[in-house]
């Protein structure tokens, strides 16, 4: 079975109590719960991390390259503004990385819509809310399906 | 019957023949075919409409708003990085624009990685190829099945 | 009997429609037929042009040096902030030019602020509603009152 | 009888004298007269302030509110292009002012394009020569004459 | 007895009037009134000036120098953001000198969140009110104590 | 008891060793206790936390939300001027952070004159040395006080 | 026959009558008569075309790379400092093309200096008048003849 | 007998006082008595004026015009950096203008390297301590000398 | 025997399997073996760390300080570009450390030719592969050398 | 006979060595030759100089004009970018000076898209090889039949 | 005898027949006697150096420290803007330069209103024409009087 | 034998007496015949070259290529912040070249951070006195030994 992991950083583990009408009120959990249900529908093993450790991130992307998986939806918080360290890691792996944000960063601050990562990801979801995290996942399915 | 719009701005009626190293083999025609079946099969009525010509972009823009459209899927070319006529007339219609990328903007020539549009769209999908439209199409058919 | 043209770009045959709150509740008709009437009372005539087209835009300059027009009010919208074409434009021609924003462009987003045309035209008259072409206007029925 | 200020920044008082060419050859008791007269004719009573100190501008703005004038034709000189001191005041008072410049300052150096105040006037006529005075008079007397 | 100047820049005779949302519904006299209380209690001579004239601050720094100020509580008002004319008379005065902002001004335009006076103040207090004042008195009420 | 968090950032565990002459030669764990002490003198129980890891500052920040906390003291050290995913931690929260700094970071090198977590702080207390602290406990002391 | 496209962009319909001290006397139709005949001395077809409209222009390298054209002397007027979709044409189309500007663009407005389409043209020749075009045909006189 | 003005800025009073290895020991008295004799010594009436006002400063700019004043030396003090207003009364008026600097300012803070007056001034003398005076004056008597 | 770190940071765990045509083909441990031998032989003992932590590298960095160690040879990996709290850990320690970069730093992506460390370290090895580990070390060795 | 200088500054003495991808496999010299026997066929002198030194080309600048050449044609190579010392020897001589580029300095590092020689040339010819050095010339020839 | 170097960079040979509106008729020769008779009459001996060669005037600026001369009247020509080589050479010698401009540098382009030299120079003399050198020479000549 | 050139730019020749604190003690003799000794000892033949000529410079790397030389230590001098000249005579010859700076550039005036060269040089060593260019050397002697 592929396994997908499902990377949330900075603060999105308050979300649900977070300025909800920037970030809406479901929960993380909810979203975990949501996409890990909906990757076992189409045979995909789900794993989901979050943390505020910029190491911590780091070191998943490492360890998930170490075991095979097949993508990475990521939402890097505050991180996709500043972490060169992140982005590194997500050029030292073979593992696609779908870079997803809830809000539309291009719409508020002016630091928030220069991401450092975008160059070396895949390709990006913006500003579609809890939804961007069930597109990504679909991209992978879409590809699951077209190998078999 | 919902409608929906597949905008695509300059030089994308040359998909297929314009470096498809960078844009995929696919013709525009094939993309329209496959997002108007799509759409079908889920009871949206989309209709396509492409041009090179900013003004005709604005004009269509305002037109589906009188014409009570649910939503548009739009790929504004190179017109992404400064047409602010065509950004206000977003900002203009109350008609929901997301805005589609087919390459990955952020890992090319740095004047491609500033939307000028994106701050007055819901949302942006980038660099994941013509999927992207199919993605864009599948949150307005996820909002009119919420409806129902 | 001098002729005046009231040119208007991108999006403002949306006046009234449009943001109302920024723009005011005017259709473009209302402000075209005031003014009419305001350049007739004073021996003026005053033709009508409101365009999403760039090139119309250009193409309306052209004509009407050719056509001996004495004077131009001229409101380019978004146009104002990148169109070095119709800044020539504005440079080609012997026709003196006012540039007119309904609202105070200066109290908005950074990249309202920055016109490209200003250099070439006589003046600008910004932030005063729709008022702000009644005033151009007077400035060309006091010139055409001071050559008699 | 409404009450409105003319203010004129530093340097003004020297007008007729200094670089006719871009200021033209009224002097400021010239351009005062003509507006006092203006107002008069409709029911304004005109009060004309100039100074080459900010300190005095400001003063005189918090004067003029505890006095209830109903506007001020404010050209601030060079003050425009640095003077937050007066911006403030200008957004510290409940009376609308309206920016006026005699020359086309986008068409001169390149500071002269920028004007701090901007942003907290209601509007801003440039370029018109001395007429900017009268035409910004004349949005008072509309007001005046709308409010009976 | 030791002497403390408590200085303040442009607009700040409006606090009350001015803006209550952002600067509070203290006037200014019921804010001088307490710091001299407040000094006093501690044996501190409070002096207060408020001027919106930029010589006269520049006077007013020169003055109580030569006459032996144990320090100034400064809030610069508008001058803060350009008036080099005013850091120099700080820098040039062997008096410490504690910056006050009433309100938060890294939390609004982008001008205001530089000060051309910090780098040569001892120190600066911001966002927190007209308490901002409070705190910078026992500043120097510790210096006194902490002598005795 | 009302809670307060004494938050400090990277390398403030070397305070006493690291460059005294700029940061002073108390001990963080001196300061500490004078705050502590100074807290509990009126009511106040002052918890301290300090971290070289970006990661943990932010579960603090989290921690202290659920557990009810009054406020923070916060100096966050270097972090100050690009820990973007700090300043969401506090802007998540809904409990008032004042910033302090030892030093006058405006007086250094010029990448220490811009905080990214000003905007969503309460304010800022910078260039007064250890005392900062302890005037920043004094804000939330009044505030208990006024409470009662 | 090879074909060769002499493509002008905005306002230079207006040559000859367009400020001549910076663009000469010579019309469009005179250049391009010269071009064309010099073009049949040597067995190149040039068509001309000129548009002040942006999508005109793109249509039309779109075109000739579908009818087969050698080559494409171009002058794209002002939109050779913003139009990114004309740029986007160039880059789209196999057709070498040529930039022609007959002023020196880098002796006047700042603006002028920056070409957007520059990069992904074969080359340029700047500032020689009119006869930039007859150059620019040369070297595609001299592939053909190189090519016998 | 030509009259020469040597005018002073901001600070410039506290000359000997302030900063001495920076501004030398000199009192602002004993330079402007060297000048005067100097001047007497070859037929030069030499008026002193120093202000911290920016206002009096541009007043008498504009009375020694009125009085026919010869030439001015002119140490604007850190009104170099951005009082446009008095940039604008040096261009208004008709006497030269020689703009002396006692320390070196390009050696200094980055923000002193700009003035926004030399544009206007005839030219300057920088670096060379209170003798800068004494040269600008020289320059005047040469030409006086080279009249007779 | 005089200690020496050897200290790598985020990613450079994957040397070796990470773009092995940017960064060569040894792996990390590869490396610091031959650190640890060919210090070994001049009676240097190299102690090894490497984290993806930022916390983690500036605890190593306090520790090393607090055990008396002779020099660190660091690569900082992507927190080079904007750690300036390693920076300070750096500036706070008085133990000399040379930055080593394996690639020419200055020949890739813009943001990687900016090392915010730099200027408080000694010095800098860029782009001669992991030579630059032994250079650094060298160093090291021959101030040991010297010293005997 | 007319005089025609041919110059060519740093590095271009290796044309045909260096980067042959980039510059063509022309030595300079055989460039050279077929620059002067294409002048000679339209009885134009062309005298050819290299250097590597800055001073030595301003020399022979200054030197041509003395001995009365109609024009030279310049490739400075990288002194393009920065030789302002160049740049003032092409305003200070009274002969036209072409500017040639063999490459597309447009579409390569970003440094090479500026040259601060080019306001005070003629006009530029860019990318087109080694032909630009011919295109030059038959602007020279041009003139000198046009003259007969 | 104290020696001075009077020395001139690129195109000041060509003074009196470069643009004489800007520079003046004097020729250079004119200059540099003048400049030694009045070294003379005062007892200093002039040496005079002109060179388009940056190279050339580094190495007499390290000649004539080792030869003892007691000062330097500099003007760089062009090489101000960008020759870090000769700034370098005067902050290597213990000798004091006065940099001279004829013209006034300030009200032309842009780039020459900065220097790369001036913070490493004692002074600049700007602007006062060819008597800047005069003026330069009679503050060697001061300290000259002022030592006997 | 192999053959090295030990590279030396302008005022490097000064080492020893130039500013001591910053570039040591050592005389360039000194280095030079250090280097040659180590050389030798490795069986490579190492000629030294200084100049203040940036011409020198380039001609002396075209040079060396010619004579089939295995590498290039290089100090550039100043020439490392603008010689774009030697910067490309790098990049046209297929010989290594390692930079070296004996001083740490990186912290000192912001302008010495930037080297043009860099990117295309193999490497750079900085800030570690005259052992930089052993280092160097050892580097081509590592090679020269991997080859036997």
């Amino acid at each position: 079975m592929s396994k997908i992991l499902l990377l949330n950083g900075p603060n999105l583990n308050r979300l649900g109590k977070r300025e909800p009408d920037v970030y809406g009120t479901l929960t993380l959990s909810d979203i975990e719960e949501k996409i890990k249900s909906a990757g076992q529908a189409h045979g995909l093993d789900v794993e989901c991390f979050q943390s505020n450790h910029e190491g911590q991130l780091i070191d998943k992307l490492h360890e998930i390259e170490d075991r095979g998986f097949a993508g990475v939806i990521f939402n890097p918080g505050a991180f996709t503004h500043y972490s060169y360290a992140i982005r590194d890691a997500i050029a030292a792996i073979n593992v696609p990385v779908i870079e997803v944000h809830i809000s539309n960063i291009h719409a508020r601050e002016e630091f928030r819509s220069h991401s450092v990562m975008a160059p070396v990801t895949e390709g990006q979801i913006v500003g579609l809310g809890s939804a961007g995290y069930e597109l990504a996942l679909s991209v992978f399915i879409g590809r699951k399906e077209g190998e078999n």
